[in-house]
């Protein structure tokens, strides 16, 4: 008997642990002593107490993790997303504790975690990649000419940046030289190293990405989701296949994203995410998430596979179910992030008891909680609560179901993400892909009291 | 602006104003004074008051249905399943009225509703019927010949009969002739017409049926169901595929249920139903339904189609979306039919207030509820308030996963038939597809308390 242990909490352990479930998996989840009374604890077979509330206590302990996995004779681990997800170290403790872990292998999650050879790896495999030095700006080199053949407006980068640190806007030529020198210099004073290189700078871009499964042998892709409706750089709606992408590029996405799966040798499911320029057209690799993603969920809607049940077959049995040709396509799905945050009050979050929640039911409509009627919202953790999924015959109608589902959906007792949901899903931006990720900072009346 | 109106109650209500909404076409509901406060009240844009309770003063009466339409200008009419939805005098009427009808011609529901032409039709399409004397049995014809090429056991009814009256068991040769004697007797008497005929009696027989659709030129099937798990010939349990089908009887199922839509002229959904004699390994035509059917979500969810968006194409626009090539399967589905019953107390109805719901939430869950918490259940209708629909990779997985659906559903105020799914699904006998339709009649501990 197979028995696996959940390394996660809220939406995403539950779905893990139904899926475990139906495969005749039994399941066992690591809860902190804040989430002994969730719908995580309850909805594996055993739960155990990994430690005290923060995360760094509880779900980020490598020890507590592995220890409670051992004594509850599970055989192997699934980090789920964030957390340990992309933890190399983890991975490796994991394997080295004889359990089999959920995931790539950790050379896999390491490669990826490098910008530089992430980077480059996308490049071998004919990713496309956005324009820019390949590397350090050689302070020997015409800038200039460099700079003309990448486009403006661009950006200067520290390498030994990162994180949005360390980055210069250039607007035209003439601000060129003088910018590269500032930038230098900055780097050199904050990072110790000078080194700096260019990129083209897209604006209004769309974040596109192509979901990927790999068994080591076969390598597929299960088409794309656009995630570009984002607050502060965080996945707000999502929604697949990306809309109003030219056949060419979405099909170069696709079998580079495939590609680059293929040259990695890797296993499990992945993420290749895109920023693409809806002006040029052109799709630039951002970087390749070696999990399963939170947006998963409406993938699975428009190809009626299981990703979970996918990534557990490659891990226990080293073959996923299938190939290319057995991936079709069907109609439309958005996935609305409903977050514990009072949207007019700046975001704030907002914890407390759920005193009532009914969601909303019927054909197209699935619901990913990790919360019920009773649940506490703990200030603890990410404020996620749930995924709110529908699924329709064409865009158009998936964006009227949601914005029904949501009308049906009642939360009491804590401030969510919803009203915000109505009012980006009504936007005429939304409904023309006119929304680019950074839509909800510069359209100030998102912001405001609904 | 097309105006759908929707001419029932209850979740297909619901379920229909969800679909028409995703269409951009606009919904109104008929309802009756007890329905007032119903989901499917609000679900539409519009309601309005048909009637007293009664369904034969509200759901049936042709004119008030009628009439609401008109006044609130709809364009349309969708009868659901039910009531009003296989009437052929009241699709003439809808159509005279200069209103579109959600479903076949006329003519169609006639002929089908005539159970000797509907034979006919089934066997000029080369659909398998029962075996049996195909007509009257000739009074001078050679009883015991006939019968013989039969097989035994056999029927003999009454040609006048119907709706189960006027049956005789004939286990075999030895009671033929005196059986036939008796029958005709009792159909002169009963019926004023001795005539008799002979059809060959499946035991342990299982209810397998074909969706199909049609728009007049094009017809396609979407493949089959089994809703072999009946309480005194309600269904109450389907699945989808139909389990256990040897393929060259599936696929002359289909393709024949096909021909019979195609010689029909067919135009909507429909549904040739089979008795299928896992002994034999043999099928035999039932009748066809010209309606949608309360099991179609299983359908929905191994296809990806949605029916009653096609039924409303095809009546809207005279063209359906699909064709053959584009149906593709994935998975298993299976429905329970929630109903307000108490299965400790012999099923007697259980009305009242809903003072507690939760549906189950996630991934392959699908409920089609035409109730909510606070919602009062009346004793004027169908019992059935709700089906829990799991879509799962197989058929295994989908049986724990209803299994979990049910242990997490909570209904508090009225009793249902939640229990009564669990014993059923976890019995060895649905996992080995060894239930029949008589099953829970014979199986004297489904009916005990739980």
């Amino acid at each position: 008997m197979r028995k696996l242990f959940i390394a996660n909490r809220g939406e995403i352990a539950v779905r893990i642990a139904r899926t475990a479930k139906e495969m005749g998996i039994a399941t066992a989840v690591g809860v902190s002593e804040a989430d002994l009374g969730s719908l995580a604890a309850q909805a594996a077979d055993e739960n155990v107490v990994l430690g005290p509330a923060p995360a760094a206590a509880s779900y980020l302990n490598h020890d507590a993790v592995i220890g409670a996995a051992l004594e509850l004779g599970c055989d192997a681990v699934h980090p789920g997303y964030g957390f340990l997800s992309e933890n190399a170290a983890f991975a490796r403790t994991v394997d080295a504790a004889g359990l089999i872990w959920v995931g790539p292998p950790a050379e896999a999650i390491e490669m990826m975690g490098n910008k530089a050879e992430a980077r480059e790896a996308a490049r071998r495999a004919g990713v496309p990649v956005l324009k820019g030095t390949d590397g350090p700006l050689d302070p020997e080199a015409d800038a200039l000419e460099i700079a003309r053949a990448i486009g403006y407006p661009l950006v200067v980068k520290a390498s030994a940046g990162g994180g949005g640190r360390g980055i210069r806007f250039v607007h035209d030529e003439s601000e060129l030289l003088r910018t590269i020198d500032m930038a230098r210099g900055e780097a050199a004073a904050v990072f110790g190293d000078p080194t700096v290189y260019l990129e083209r700078f897209v604006e209004s871009a769309r974040h596109v990405e192509v979901q990927i499964l790999g068994d080591g042998s076969s390598f597929i892709h299960l088409g794309d989701r656009d995630c570009s409706m984002q607050r502060r750089s965080q996945k707000v709606i999502e929604e697949a296949p990306a809309p109003d992408l030219p056949d060419s590029v979405r099909q170069r996405m696709r079998e580079s994203s495939v590609e680059l799966a293929r040259q990695c040798g890797y296993r499990g499911a992945g993420t290749v995410e895109f920023l693409y320029d809806p002006v040029r057209q052109e799709a630039a690799f951002i970087e390749m998430n070696t999990r399963i993603q939170v947006e998963h969920p409406i993938t699975e809607q428009i190809t009626g596979v299981d990703l979970v049940r996918e990534q557990l077959l490659i891990a226990y049995d080293g073959v996923m179910s299938l190939s290319q040709e057995d991936v079709a396509f069907r109609g439309h799905a958005i996935e609305c992030r409903i977050n514990a945050e009072d949207p007019d009050n700046n975001f704030f979050p907002s914890p407390g008891r759920i005193v009532r929640l009914a969601w909303p039911q019927g054909p197209g409509i699935r619901v990913d909680s990790g919360v019920g009627e009773g649940s506490v919202v703990t200030p603890f953790y990410d404020s996620m609560l749930a995924k709110l999924i529908v699924h329709a015959d064409d865009r158009p109608a998936a964006i009227t179901a949601a914005l029904q589902a949501l009308a049906e959906t009642e939360i009491e007792g804590i401030k969510t993400t919803i009203p915000m949901h109505s009012k980006l899903l009504s936007r005429p931006e939304f409904a023309d892909v006119a929304h680019h990720s950074k839509f909800i900072e510069t359209a100030p009346d998102m912001l405001e009291a609904s």
